[in-house]
C-alpha cells in the first residue's frame, strides 16, 4: 500500500446517548440507556458539511472500515473501497462507518454492563430491530452537526440499514447504496439464520444468555458460523477455492477427522469467529434482520415524494440474497417514481462478493456519488 | 387409495451376510461381520429371473419404499412410484428395495451390536463407502437368485449407490436410472455434510460415539437435520409454502422463540428426525457420500464396453445436486460411447422433487423400464 493511498492509523471513537436507562424507545415497546456508539470517520467534514457519507456494515462487520487499526496492522474491512482517489474518496468525502447496536464491536450490546444490574444484560438485553440501529445512527450524525448525509452505504445487512434510512429519514439522506441486499428476509434466508441461532442454543455453554461469567457457547456459535460461510460463498467459488483437494496426501482417513481441505476452511473460520464475536450478539443481530421488512409500501409510505437517488448493486451468483431481491427493491422504487440506477455484477464470489468485487463497485460509486455531489 | 393400487401390508426382511467378524473386507481395509441387510420386495420375480428391479434409497430412507408398513398405518417413502400400474409396476415387475449398512433402519451400522464386545459399535464401526453398500447389495441381490437386475434406480445417495452399481458390477445391469445425483460431491455438497456433522459431534450428549446407554445427542441432531431440511427444499418452495407467515398473530414476539412458520416448521423437522434416526449413523452416512467420487474415469474404468442403459433424471431447482452434475454424468458415459437418455425436469421443489415429482418421473420410467425389458 503507497503512502498516499493509505489512510494510515485511524482510532475507533465512542459516542454516549441516551443516558438515561428509560430514554430511547426500541420498536419492541423496551427502552435502551445509556447508548454507546463506535464508530470512525475518514478524511474532512468540508465547511458547508455537506461531504459526508455514511458506511453501514454487515452481520459481523465493525465501525473499522478503512485505514489500520491502532495496533497498526489490521486494515478495515473496505479499506479497499474508502480512502483517496478510492470508491469514496477521503480527498472529497467525509466518510462515517458506524458500528451497530446489538453486536459487540463497541456498541452497547447484550455483552454491555446492563446498567440496573451491573453484570452484562445477557437476554434482558431488548430486542433490537433495523429500525432502531438507524435510529441510533441519526443521532450519530446528528452529534456531528450534520444535516443532510451526501450518501449512505452498505451490502448485505448495511443494505437493509440502507434502505431504513430512506423510510425514516428520507429528507436527510441526498443518495443511498444498498448493495447485495433486500426489502426482507425470505422464509429461505429466515430458516439459515434460525438453524445458526438453533445451533448456539444447544449448546450447553449458552445457559440461556447468563454465560458471561463462563466462557462463550464456543461450539454452537462455531457451528453457526460454519452455516454462514457456506451462504456467503458460491458452489462455483467453493469449486475454485478447494474442489475435493485433500488436506493429507495419503487419502482419505477413514475417521471424522477433516479429510477436505474445505472442511479444514470451515472449521478455522468457525473457531476464529467465536475468538471476536458474542454468541448472544449473534441471536439479536440475525433476529432483527429476520424482523426487517419493509416490502409492500413500507420503502416508501403513502407515496410519499422523495428526491433521494438510488444506487443499487447485485451479483449474479449471491445466492443468499438473489439478484431478484434487489429487483424487487427497483420495482418498489418505480412505483413510487423514484430515480434509481440497478447493476447487476458479473461475479462468481457469491454474497462475499460485496466484499470481494472491488473494481467494478469503484467505477459505479464514483461516479454516482460524483452526480450527487455536483448535484445532478 | 383403491385396494387395486395398493400393495397392502409388506413385512420387511433381514438377510444376514459374512456371518464370520473377519469374512468381508471394507474399503477402509476393516472387516465387519456379521452384516444383517433389512429389504422388502413387491410383485413375483418370474420364472427366469429377469424382471428384478432394485431400489435404493437416499440418505435417511430405509427398505419400506411401498406398500403400507406392518401396523398397516405408514405408505413407503415411493409408494407412490411403486405399485400395480405404477412407474416400477409389480404387475410385472419384481422390485426390491434394500435398506444401506451404516445406518439405523435394520440394517448393521453403528447401533447395532458389536459381536467382540456385545455392546454397540459405536465408533468402533468401520467406516463405509458407497461402494462398502452395494457390495452387501449385490450379495443380498444374488441370494435371492438373481443373476442380471433389469434396473437399478435412486435418488440423492441412491443416485450414488446405482452409480457405483455401474462401476462395480456392469454385467448385472440392464439399465440404470440415477436420479437428482452427482459422480462426487462439490466442496459445497462436502460443507453442509460436514457443518451437520459438526453439530452433532459438538454435542456433549454424542460422547464421542459411546451414547447408547445415555440417550443419543438429540439437540445437535435436530441442528444437522434442520440444515438438511433447507437444502432440501427451493428458495421458491419455501417461499410458496411458508412466505413470511408468522405463527402468531398479533406479531412479532420479540423473543427467540420461533415467530415465523418456518422456524416452527425446522425445529419439529428437526425433533422428529432424532426420534427416528440415529447420530452415529448420520455421521457415517455422510461421510460414505462425501467420500464417493467416480468421476475422472472411475465411472466406466479403463474404456470398458457396457450395454447397460442410462435415464438420467434431473430437477431445474435442485440447487444442492444441481443439474449441471448429472450432466457430467452424461459426458462422461458419452465419452464411452454408452447409450444415455437424459431429462431435466421442470419442478419447484428443489432437491426434494425426486420425492414429489411423480407424473413426469412415472411417465419416463415406466417407458424406460418397457424398452429395456423388450430388449429394445
Amino acid at each position: 500500500m503507497s503512502k498516499k493511498n493509505s489512510l494510515g492509523i485511524v482510532e475507533t471513537r465512542y459516542c454516549t446517548f441516551s443516558k438515561s436507562p428509560d430514554e430511547l424507545e426500541m420498536d419492541s415497546g423496551r427502552k435502551l440507556g445509556p447508548i454507546q456508539v463506535a464508530y470512525e470517520t475518514y478524511g474532512q467534514l468540508n465547511q458547508d458539511k455537506s461531504n459526508a457519507a455514511l458506511i453501514v456494515h454487515a452481520f459481523s462487520g465493525d465501525a473499522h472500515a478503512a485505514g489500520l487499526d491502532n495496533q497498526g496492522s489490521k486494515p478495515g474491512w473496505w479499506d479497499n473501497m474508502i480512502g483517496p482517489g478510492k470508491a469514496f474518496d477521503t480527498d472529497k468525502y467525509f466518510v462515517i462507518c458506524s458500528n451497530v447496536i446489538g453486536g459487540c464491536m463497541g456498541s452497547t450490546g447484550p455483552s454491555s454492563p446492563n446498567p440496573k444490574t451491573g453484570k452484562p444484560y445477557g437476554l434482558e438485553f431488548p430486542l433490537i430491530t433495523i429500525a432502531d440501529m438507524v435510529r441510533v445512527q441519526k443521532k450519530l450524525v446528528e452529534s456531528l452537526g450534520i444535516k443532510k448525509l451526501l450518501s449512505v452505504c452498505g451490502g448485505s445487512m448495511g443494505g437493509m440499514q440502507v434502505l431504513q434510512w430512506v423510510a425514516s429519514y428520507p429528507q436527510m439522506i441526498a443518495s443511498v447504496i444498498p448493495i447485495a441486499t433486500a426489502l426482507k428476509h425470505s422464509p429461505q434466508q429466515i430458516a439459515f439464520n434460525e438453524v445458526g441461532r438453533q445451533a448456539v442454543m444447544a449448546d450447553p455453554d449458552w445457559r440461556h444468555g447468563d454465560y458471561y461469567e463462563h466462557g462463550q457457547p464456543e461450539q454452537g456459535l462455531a457451528v453457526a458460523r460454519m452455516i454462514g460461510h457456506i451462504t456467503y460463498m458460491s458452489d462455483d467459488s467453493m469449486e475454485k477455492k478447494f474442489s475435493r483437494r485433500l488436506k493429507q496426501d495419503n487419502g482419505y482417513s477413514f475417521s471424522f477427522k477433516s479429510d477436505f481441505e474445505v472442511e479444514g476452511y470451515l472449521r478455522y473460520r468457525g473457531d476464529s469467529f467465536v475468538k471476536r464475536f458474542d454468541a448472544n450478539s449473534y441471536l439479536y443481530i440475525t433476529k432483527a434482520m429476520d424482523y426487517f421488512d419493509l416490502s409492500r409500501g413500507k420503502l416508501i409510505p403513502h407515496k410519499k415524494k422523495i428526491d433521494t437517488k438510488f444506487l443499487i448493486i447485485a451479483f449474479k451468483s449471491d445466492w443468499l440474497y438473489p439478484a431478484y431481491q434487489s429487483k424487487d427493491i427497483v420495482r418498489a422504487l418505480k412505483l413510487n417514481d423514484v430515480e434509481v440506477t440497478y447493476c447487476e455484477i458479473e461475479s462468481t464470489a457469491g454474497h462475499d462478493a460485496f466484499l470481494l468485487e472491488v473494481d467494478e463497485q469503484t467505477h459505479l460509486i464514483k461516479h454516482f456519488l460524483n452526480s450527487i455531489s455536483n448535484g445532478k
